[in-house]
């Protein structure tokens, strides 16, 4: 194999000097390499099928496709991206598109909010789902570690003094809205603490949030937080605390999840919530398709991903980045 | 030819009853046509480049890249995705990168805050660009007719009697917020109407935008209506205005621009704005993409696709879908 040839097949050991140079006259000549010949030869195209099941239900498509895609192209894999739009007809019909451009592998971006059928028996190559689980056990699924995020939340908010909580959140039917609430009570029961009122599950809408948490300010006043399972619930839980009358954080401390940062940071004051470090999540799934692809064996099951908690002033008394880097520090 | 590679390759003349069987034939024998013997035949690989420039930036890029997608597979063409993250370098790396694919054309997803380099000279494809203008005359770009959806906007107020304007919009160095700006300015002299006060440029903010509405708001007390540059900013301008003790839209109208509906269908009351259809903006591209492959000649220089107004309760005085239908009738 001659250096030139190295360079461009990104194989061998070759110097950083060398590279640029033979990289360079190969850009002056026009020279690009017949990756039809070259997959004729290695049986393998270098690319990547990346189906979203979903974008309308899956706010996360993107990041979780940039984070992949960023993570593949470190090791000079390429992406065909395609959207399933929530039919699983069209999702099967894509597979065998992706099949007919013989990818090296598959990643499932799933819908967080209902599990969907597998569809790893579609094609012979591996598949990774990311942030949203299958009906089949055997498949391998990433996705973000929602009761850890929430436990985080709780342990915070215990920290800080409170002990009259609400839990205002999306749909009872979504599995992510499930998972907070299991972290929630899991870690409520660790610091003894308990809810003054039963969860309130609804839809992941500001515009709904705002009656409930009304009603309930007035019937249970000496709430001292409400944590929410969105930052949009969050922000229209912020209007009735203050329509209420009271002040936020001193009152009540408010937390969401998500760190939606057109919600986060323009609320007044900022909102304390989650992070789920979704492109993070994009890459792992990224690298383990790929581990797989060069013939390791990957777990199956659901594995879950940390989230990160974000400390804003909706939660901690004197408002401010300097008290949120204090607090993160400790 | 015969007929099941007609199907195959989707050539030929074949009814669709013939298609659906022998497509069944190949599920079930798991035929995949190998397309790289098929790309080194035909010197195509049926797969299109998608650059998205700056995915942080242009919060359109997910629906952009599922419009030009969908129109694509209906061709069946596929795309690579890829995202420079707002890195001339790394765009041109990956234009090489995409090139090594042998991809058959590109798009290139800009950033609507600025005019970015051309990348055409890098590959010698077709290049359509999308949602972001460049420095170079002679590409062929799609973008939103802001100016025209702004003036459906100044149009629709100045039919339902408002003539105390004030304008509240992003940065002045944004392409975006300056193509509006034209648009109000120009349908406000056709009116005969005018500007209470000198446009407000600032931030995409919610929480930029309280402090200059209620200023505004004690210094003009005449105003009618806000027009404002994004949903976000109208967000904001909405608690101002509630603040200041006034009803929307009774004593004040209030627009936006984009129809991000976790802003103008949550906001109390829900919020008139511009429709920049997007998802048909990229299928747009991806069909003229498409058109060039085949050797059209696409018109170069910057095209306006049209934009919609979706009108809510902010405007109309009875609030409701009802009235809305019957003034969109009209």
């Amino acid at each position: 194999m001659t250096t030139a040839s190295k360079v461009i097949n990104n194989t061998g050991r070759i110097s950083d000097e060398t590279r640029q140079r033979v990289l360079a006259a190969a850009d002056e000549l026009r020279f690009v390499p017949n990756p039809h010949a070259r997959s004729l030869h290695t049986g393998r195209t270098s690319i990547v099928g990346a189906l979203i099941l979903d974008s309308k239900a899956q706010r996360f498509a993107m990041p979780l496709i940039i984070g992949a895609d960023t993570a593949l192209s470190e090791i000079n894999l390429s992406m065909i991206a395609c959207d399933a739009k929530g039919d699983l007809d069209r999702a099967r019909s894509l597979v065998w598109m992706l099949r007919q451009r013989s990818v090296d592998g598959l990643i499932v971006i799933g819908e967080h909010q209902q599990a969907w059928p597998s569809l790893s028996e579609e094609i012979d190559r591996p598949v990774i789902y990311v942030h949203g689980e299958t009906t089949d056990r055997d498949d391998t699924v990433y996705v973000p570690d929602d009761q850890g995020g929430m436990r985080m939340v709780v342990d915070h908010l215990v920290r800080t003094g409170r002990r009259q909580f609400l839990h205002i959140t999306g749909p009872r039917r979504s599995r992510a809205a499930q998972q907070r609430v299991v972290g929630l009570r899991a870690e409520l029961k660790r610091a003894d603490a308990e809810l003054v009122a039963p969860v309130v599950y609804g839809e992941w809408s500001q515009r709904w949030a705002r009656e409930p948490t009304s009603e309930l300010l007035r019937k249970y006043p000496q709430v001292d937080a409400i944590i929410c399972g969105s930052d949009q619930i969050a922000t229209g839980v912020a209007d009735a605390i203050v329509g209420s009358g009271r002040t936020i954080p001193y009152d009540v401390a408010l937390t969401g999840f998500d760190n939606w940062v057109v919600f986060a940071e323009e609320m007044e004051p900022p909102l304390t919530t989650v992070d789920m470090n979704i492109e993070q999540l994009g890459a792992h799934a990224a690298e383990a398709l790929s581990a797989a692809m060069n013939g390791a064996v990957i777990q199956p099951g659901v594995h879950r991903r940390p989230c990160s908690l974000i400390l804003r002033a909706s939660t901690i008394g004197a408002a401010g980045p300097s008290t949120a880097a204090a607090m993160m520090a400790n």
